[in-house]
């Protein structure tokens, strides 16, 4: 039986692979339009950045490894130009000659990977995209036939973008960021982004919001507010769609997402034909619908389960919860399943906490803090989704709740998890147990919750707002027209507080809290605001 | 309501905080028989060693602090000594004045955690236990007063015996370490255990195996080996047993185990009383018997749920993992669930994965290495317990695996985690998901696999060893015996291998899986040594 794979990198190399280990008389062949197979794009960043040095690091296998260990049939700089599905053959095309070839197979593993969305940056700019080896070596090129301080604009703070910032920063190069949306790292709510928003800021990187590249201009690039910048170098990271050229032109049913629809065990409609990677349309964990998700992991694994499928294994079929993770300049920012955006846009009932906890015990040195978002299902209790950005331990905190959605716990469940802890590590009550207890005070009704973005309505509509803090903390900074009463006098002056509606907040929702519990067992109307007073300055500035 | 509550750190005071968030109008009193409540325990070692510098950093609440923020009556230096249950009272002693009182409850809550074990360290032997304040500030003072380098001997090389190691290393001290068993780190298999023996010989301690102290001799202490070694300090760490003596005085019933029994409520079998901590049996989660496990995660949880229960709102009644952490010098050694010993001991069906991945992808800088054990009922597929031993990451995985076990996710489910994949984090297949990819192939049969003491009774029994690693790792270190076949050599030398069974092996286990697949789909008999050269080299020395 013949296999051929269009695509050689993380799709499609693990399909072949992992073909070639459940039959050792298959005979694979893959196809790849760029010079080299199985690279690291996740790594292409650091190779900017000089954090990933040499260049070989980048280069996990090549044709001739891969032919000595699985026997691939592995052709680089050869595209797959056309299917033609009745005769079961595709037509090849030598990139650097010309010359095409036919090429027939009994099953055909699609793993195109995405393109770069075109449209959004003017026509005729010179820009780059970070995709490829070749990307990145016409990168260091270019800047490093700058003399003086290079400069830089990046267009789309989304997760390649920022990766590119990060790197260019980290190389020594001025950099101006472009976005169009309102905030960066738009995959997150508001306020979960501030923190990364005031990070580019700490490393000088000149962010522009609101904003688009509308031309070039003499030395650099002019902006739809009027400026110019500089620019050596304009990277083009505004995101990227399923590449499905090849299998629309033969009629492979593409899904509404715009992705290659494919059954569970990656078979298109066409059941000769298995489709794999950032070309497919995954179905959501939450609701089941058709959504765009690019990333590694799920390549990796769905090309794993396209070579079980063609060896007749069982598919696995398994939705997709989209978890993703950046890192910059040592800030992490991690998310699961839905943001509230996203939620919002559905018009889905929905919950929502905000906590601000230590990555370990705060006794032990080197705890750095976090926030996270846990947004729930008010009538299941289902997790919906997750965001946390903050120092160490988001990694860990992200892949939990992963793991926790896959495995059906409710938020109130989060209570029951029993997560290592040593001072260096954790909590006794983990940062995961601490969502669970919020969430499960707000499910069982111990507690009543207002968001940051719900309180300027509430005050207006004659909500007193009382800040439990110390007296030195509300000094410090503080929400205007507060009042503060310090969490520790407040049974004292709870006679002396109006009637009326009233709103308790801290620094972080912990002392606003037990403050709330006072309260409201004293015949107060009362609300928490979530996440106090940090997420509501992220939220409002 | 008046609830007395016996016993003032982890479970004692949790079950009082929440307690009064759920009920301003309670009357909560904590007598608690030292000198300090609400301290960090888990943090002692770390003071001892210098690394929280600040003594007053263990102690996180003061009886004045509570008094202020939960209106609690807490107070120290004053035991229970006696319940009575008719009369609902207990009979309380000054400790100082050693003036008694006698106090009602409606609600009595035991919290009086362990013990140290007694009767194994000889009779007259000056030792000190690391458990309280008062033990570090003993230690700490008798250190200060040593000239030129001090030493000790720490007995018992479990969770406690070992952080006591690194800390009185870090603080220069010498230490001889005491372990009665045949390995360091009993909670552990031994081939897991074996990083943490090399790191303590790394650091210069001198661990004594399969040894006791056995007298009090000149300058030092006496082992059962017949040597003298120096001790200005002997640390006693071989155990804790539940603290149940005021219990079982009130016909409180004890469990098989030796800890308070109580239900899903943390309800004794005396209705008005409730019990927490290390001094309450546990439901294991892997089969539902009553078992020990002394963690501040349970106590602080338990606690809380106690408060619940009293305050009329349901129990959770959840099992315990056990999970457990420890830090050494750098290395982390994690588990959760069952050993190996464990299942053996209950002669249990199990199936067995080792692996050896990295903390993240491999080119990206800075990855660290672990090795992972996976313990599988082989009939359900469930996870029954792992351990891991390496650098950064293992507190990451761990608690993925016990989020998987809550979440009933089988081993073979793990290959389906949606992980946060960035170079910097993880891999495109993060560790997790692999130690999935090779249980599922031993559950399908893909792979037949042998652990490393099954090794020499299959060669007795006639079969092959083929080491499929490079040429180079064969010589720098080899099985004794095995056959080099690289790999990528061995689909061509297929035909010179004897027709027996034959075993494969590499460094990890990753190549002998491919290898074996190769060779069966030849048609020989083949398995693959779990774990490969570096699982065999833990076990066997
Ligand atoms: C800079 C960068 C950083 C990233 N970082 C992360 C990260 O940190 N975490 C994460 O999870 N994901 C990350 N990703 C995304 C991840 O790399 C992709 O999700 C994954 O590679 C998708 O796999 P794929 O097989 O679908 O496509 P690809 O890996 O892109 O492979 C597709 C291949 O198909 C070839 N091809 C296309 N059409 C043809 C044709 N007609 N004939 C022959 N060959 C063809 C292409 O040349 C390409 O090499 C990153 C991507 C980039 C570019
Ligand atoms: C050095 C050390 C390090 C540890 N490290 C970790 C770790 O890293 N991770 C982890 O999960 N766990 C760790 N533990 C275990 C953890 O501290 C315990 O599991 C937890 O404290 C148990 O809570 P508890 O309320 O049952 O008992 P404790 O917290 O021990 O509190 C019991 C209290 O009851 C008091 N008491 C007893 N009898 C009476 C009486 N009759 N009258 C009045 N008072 C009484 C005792 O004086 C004691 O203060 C460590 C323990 C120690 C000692
Ligand atoms: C590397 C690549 C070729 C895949 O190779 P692969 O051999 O299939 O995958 P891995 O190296 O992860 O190894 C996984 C295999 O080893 C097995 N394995 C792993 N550890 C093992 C161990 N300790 N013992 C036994 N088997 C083990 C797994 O079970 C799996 O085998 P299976 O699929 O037959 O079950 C492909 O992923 C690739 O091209 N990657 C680079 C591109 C890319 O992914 N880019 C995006 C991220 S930067
Ligand atoms: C500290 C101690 C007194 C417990 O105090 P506590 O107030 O009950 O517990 P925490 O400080 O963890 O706070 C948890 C509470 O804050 C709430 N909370 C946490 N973060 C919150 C947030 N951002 N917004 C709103 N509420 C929040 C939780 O819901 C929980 O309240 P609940 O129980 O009513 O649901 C007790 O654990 C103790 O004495 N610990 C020291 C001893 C010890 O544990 N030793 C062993 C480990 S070293």
């Amino acid at each position: 039986m013949k296999t051929i794979i269009v695509g050689g990198v993380a799709g499609g190399m693990s399909a072949a692979t992992r073909l070639r280990r459940l039959d050792e008389t298959a005979d694979i062949s893959v196809f790849e339009r760029g010079h080299y197979v199985s690279f690291a794009n996740c790594g292409l960043p650091y190779y900017v950045g000089g954090v990933i040095s040499d260049r070989g690091d980048l280069l996990l296998q090549t044709p001739e490894s891969l032919a000595a260990r699985f026997r691939l049939d592995v052709r680089v700089d050869h595209e797959v130009t056309a299917i033609d599905r009745d005769a079961k053959t595709v037509t090849v095309r030598q990139t650097r000659s010309g010359a095409e070839t036919t090429e027939s197979y009994d099953r055909l593993i699609l793993a195109a990977g995405a393109l770069a969305r075109t449209g959004i940056t003017p026509a005729g700019l010179a820009t780059r995209t970070l995709r490829t080896v070749d990307d990145v070596d016409h990168i260091t090129a270019l800047l490093a036939g700058v003399t003086g301080q290079a400069s830089a604009v990046v267009i789309g703070a989304g997760f390649i973008g920022l990766e590119a910032v990060e790197n260019l920063v980290h190389r020594g190069v001025h950099v101006t960021l472009v976005e169009f949306g309102s905030q960066v790292f738009g995959p997150f709510d508001a306020e979960m982004a501030a923190p990364i928003f005031d990070e580019l800021l700490v490393h000088g990187v000149d962010v522009r919001l609101n904003t688009t590249v509308v031309a070039s201009a003499d030395g650099g690039v002019e902006l739809s507010d009027g400026s110019v910048v500089p620019a050596d170098l304009v990277i083009d990271s505004v995101g990227v769609l399923p590449d499905t050229s090849l299998a629309a032109r033969a009629g492979i049913t593409i899904g509404a997402s715009g992705g290659i629809q494919v059954d569970g065990s990656q078979q298109t409609n066409d059941p000769s034909i298995y489709a794999v990677g950032d070309g497919v349309e995954k179905i959501d964990a939450i609701d089941g619908s058709g959504v765009l998700i690019t990333m590694a992991g799920l390549a990796n694994r769905h090309g794993r389960a396209t070579a079980d499928s063609i060896a007749g294994e069982p598919g696995e079929a398994s939705p997709a919860l989209g978890t993703a993770i950046l890192g910059l300049f040592g800030l992490t920012a991690a998310m699961v399943g839905w943001s509230e955006k996203r939620i919002l846009g559905q018009g889905r009932a929905h919950r929502v906490v905000h906590t601000h906890p230590a990555s370990h015990a705060t006794y032990y040195p080197g705890a750095e803090g976090m926030s996270m978002k846990l947004l729930i299902d008010p009538v299941t209790d289902a997790i919906l989704g997750a965001q946390i950005v903050g120092g160490s331990g988001v990694d860990k905190r992200i892949d939990i709740l992963a793991t926790a959605m896959t495995g059906g716990l409710t938020a109130s469940a989060l209570t029951r998890l029993e997560l290592a802890y040593a001072p260096q590590y954790s909590s006794a009550k983990d940062p995961i147990n601490q969502l669970g207890y919020v969430a499960e005070n707000l499910a069982a009704g111990t507690t009543r919750a207002l968001q940051w973005h719900e309180l300027a309505a509430a005050r207006d509509a004659g909500a007193v707002l009382v800040d439990v803090r110390s007296a030195g903390e509300f000094a410090a900074g503080n929400i205007p027209g507060a009042i503060n009463v310090p969490l520790d006098e407040i049974r004292e002056r709870l006679p002396d507080l109006p009637d009326g509606p009233l709103i308790v907040h801290c620094q972080v929702g912990q002392r606003g809290h037990t403050a709330a519990r006072i309260l409201s067992q004293g015949g107060l109307d009362v609300r928490n605001l979530d996440g106090g007073y940090r997420t509501w300055t992220a939220g409002v500035t």
